[in-house]
């Protein structure tokens, strides 16, 4: 098992990092403030300071996939860091107590046969790379359960756009009560 | 949804705390250092010190359970802090990686169909009431990645033995690589 504080990732909105922030778009609730760029690193390191915002968020075992999915997903997948892909976004959700509250057949059923997140996401691959990072458990509150980003090349970004507007239709954004959209592009200058 | 902090608890073995500790018996790997007295209190506060150790986990969402057995077991079982509760254990658990790299419908078949854990835990309602706490996605690393508390009769202790005998002989237990079981007397005096 990779120890914990490898999979642990903060996300801070400044005015360092090497991701414009090109928009903070709220979907659903608050909005956030919009910084200048963001930076992604791991929790072992000191996180750039003054900052606007700071996320944290874990990497962990797969709560709904089951074999037959993770097998095509393996096989069709690309990593993070890919030197085209250099457009991301950060997308923070918050999920409703109604969701936390169901039990465990409730969320699958909701999440793939209703709503179809697994299916939806693997149209896109390759070309949407993502980690969903879990935010609920962490111990200190956090605004938001999961923070998922996604790396694409700019000429994909209709597939991106695509990719959320059919997450968001599904049966499983009813669920949602807090969604902020935030679009990067990769300027190490 | 209950607030991060509400959810959290802290399990610190030292010299003070309502808890007699009556025995640390390492059941799989390392032992733990017997403390005199444990006490368990929210994160919120402060957690007395000195200490021999201290473990943090968090409750959580259901993992496995299925609305049928949801029912079941919110027919059937008591809630912690009964007067005739005076026994109690804490038994933190960690899983191998390879539990941790199955998939949801792979940890399910084994957790139920497999080692009837929600059946067997069942069977000793209402007289064992537990509550369990996650910690592996706590954001720093903690030594287990659960920790399950544990209070009954001092007349149902054979039960509980029988209990664990049961988990224990399970096909999910080929997946715990660390168990220590910490026995417990309500002792306020």
């Amino acid at each position: 098992m990779a120890a914990t504080s490898t999979r642990l990732y903060c996300f801070t909105g400044g005015s360092v990092g090497p991701w414009r922030v090109d928009a903070v778009l709220p979907v659903i609730g608050m909005a956030l403030v919009k910084p200048q760029r963001l930076a992604v690193s791991p929790a072992s390191t000191t996180p750039p300071a003054p900052h606007s915002w700071q996320l944290s968020g874990i990497t962990s075992n797969d709560r709904y996939v089951e074999r037959t999915e993770k097998l095509a997903l393996l096989n069709k997948q690309e990593g993070l860091g890919r030197p085209a892909s250099t457009h991301a976004a950060l997308i923070p959700i918050r999920k409703s107590a109604a969701w936390w509250a169901l039990t465990q057949d409730e969320r699958r059923d909701i999440f793939e046969r209703q709503s179809a997140h697994i299916g939806i996401g693997m149209k896109y691959l390759p070309k949407i790379a993502r980690r969903l990072h879990h935010c609920r458990d962490l111990g200190h509150d956090q605004p938001f359960d999961f923070l998922t980003w996604f790396e694409y090349a700019p000429e994909d970004s209709k597939a991106f756009d695509d990719l959320l507007a059919a997450l968001r239709t599904s049966p499983e954004w009813a669920y949602v009560d807090w969604e902020v959209d935030i679009r990067l592009t990769f300027d190490f200058g």
